[in-house]
């Protein structure tokens, strides 16, 4: 990361916008790239679109964090929204704001980042806006096309179904405990709050395969399974014995005292996907951890783990 | 306005997200509205997206607007880049960034204030994100859809086109040196520089016109003509005689010594529309104001003013 060189204020507005939007790769969809006052491009099927803002001191710092990883994830946890949609990505928006003093190398590395993981999940980056701001704010919008297939939402669940997940849990959580004291290691985990692993077509595969219900877990397992619950009106119930807590953070928990199973149900920011299924149809690569319960049993939507309501606060809330 | 009552830190994300999307307008284009990881709506030709980011402090000044307005802006300044490539705005997503001690009660009033503009402007709120944020800033997107014509770029304008606008000049930029002294009159300017009033539907009727280039003027007419002229490859002279000035922006020249000419040119933020066309086919409520040049008379693609060049400073510059 440099930290010298001239800043965003003295490279000026027009430039910095010219310089993260030159040699984007284009895609045959794109009809109209960055530079005009509207990106253009084709939607097969219907739009899917969902934005997250990135706050620096809420969702990153500068200190923890290389400028390229914070771009990586800005893309990332937006590609996820829409993989839990079951659609394809196609096309992004950036709006970056941040303090005239920032580096303009770090606005580049940022971008140099959001290049990278666009190209990961197959999505162009096709306009932007940039302006000042006390912390770097980073807003991206991410539009997706259904392609032929329906919708996944939150509400499909029904009585039977299994629960399944794809990608990791607690890692991001653990992370953030180890930088949060100071350490840089276990690595892996302080990655993974840095930038979410996302596995991208997992969620055009569960679609594919007939999922009922998707979500991307950002802020926790418990709490987005949660709104799969409400939205649907069945209880779910997640079995701990199926859950995987890796190694990486048992170590952080021995090194803590802290019961790392906390971070694989209530942590956020890892944005794996969980989705129901028909048994019998999950697909490859999924890891069925739960099931759907009959209100007969369970009469209230709600999560429960191993039978039992979970009494620790579950996911990430801002403010 | 109220700045009593709740914080938004009290009243909380998943809360106030409710209370923001509750009761949106639907259309019959919009198959999943907010709620669900993405929102999914439907596209009649290509998809045209642009994003705007406004920051207090930078855009917009909680104690000169009322939250209303601020979230009128926000909406008004994104739709006019969709109308700028002569598309239909379809659907729209907001990204909220705020300090825990805002009133929740400004966050709702911006948000109807979003709603109201989009109403005007044909477009539904489809989804968003709130986080925490040391000032408030609004990121919004617009997804537009093309509808059976070919977007309007900057870069189609020929010699011999005319060049025209629809929409008031300097206003704004009156309106922010009258705040800047401490003023509340003349209202028309002040209110301008709270939120712009867009022709809506205007770049439709240039599009079905025929136009050859169009441009949102957001940061000036010589500056943002300049993008036309650079594009196109073409110069542009602007006819001074042709140019309104309105009579406020007169009372607030007379008032401070200075020439409203220089916000009429120069002054941004009121989101005019200046477009190319043939002779002959400017549609009605168009107004000419210049006219695009031959390179054998002007060989530079710049801007030119009553056949000169320009040596004030023209556009905003952030940071």
């Amino acid at each position: 990361m440099s930290s010298t060189g001239p800043t965003i204020a003295q490279v000026g507005e027009f430039p910095l916008i010219a310089s993260l939007v030159r040699d984007l790769p284009s895609s045959p969809a794109i009809s109209v790239g960055p530079g005009d006052d509207g990106a253009v491009f084709l939607v097969d099927g219907s739009a899917v679109v969902s934005t997250d803002v990135l706050v620096e001191g809420v969702h990153f710092r500068r200190s923890w964090s290389e400028a390229e990883d914070v771009g990586r994830k800005s893309v990332a946890v937006n590609v996820a929204d829409i993989e839990a949609m079951g659609a394809v990505p196609v096309a992004l928006v950036v709006g970056l704001s941040a303090p005239g003093d920032l580096p303009a190398s770090w606005a580049r590395e940022c971008m140099t980042g959001m290049r990278e993981e666009s190209a990961l999940a197959g999505v162009s980056v096709v306009g932007g806006d940039t302006t000042g701001g006390p912390v770097v704010t980073i807003s991206i919008t991410v539009i997706g096309q259904t392609a032929g297939l329906a919708p996944v939402r939150r509400d499909g669940a029904v009585p039977g179904d299994v629960v399944a997940i794809r990608g990791r849990l607690g890692w991001a959580a653990a992370g953030l405990v180890v930088l949060g004291r100071g350490f840089r290691s276990p690595r892996a985990v302080v990655d993974a709050q840095r930038c979410p692993e996302v596995a991208y077509g997992a969620g055009r595969q569960a679609a594919l395969a007939g999922a009922h219900a998707m979500i991307d877990l950002s802020d926790g397992l418990v709490a987005d399974l949660g709104h799969i619950a409400d939205a649907s009106g069945f209880a779910i119930d997640i079995d701990t014995a199926r859950l995987d807590v890796a190694e990486p953070i048992v170590t952080v928990g021995m090194a803590t005292g802290l019961d790392p199973m906390l971070w694989v149900l209530g942590g956020g920011e890892d944005h794996a996907l969980a989705a129901t299924f028909a048994p019998g149809t999950v697909p490859d690569d999924w890891q069925v951890i739960g099931r759907v319960l009959d209100p007969q049993d369970a009469p209230e939507p709600t999560v429960l783990v191993d039978g039992q309501p979970w009494e620790h606060p579950g996911g990430w809330t801002h403010f």
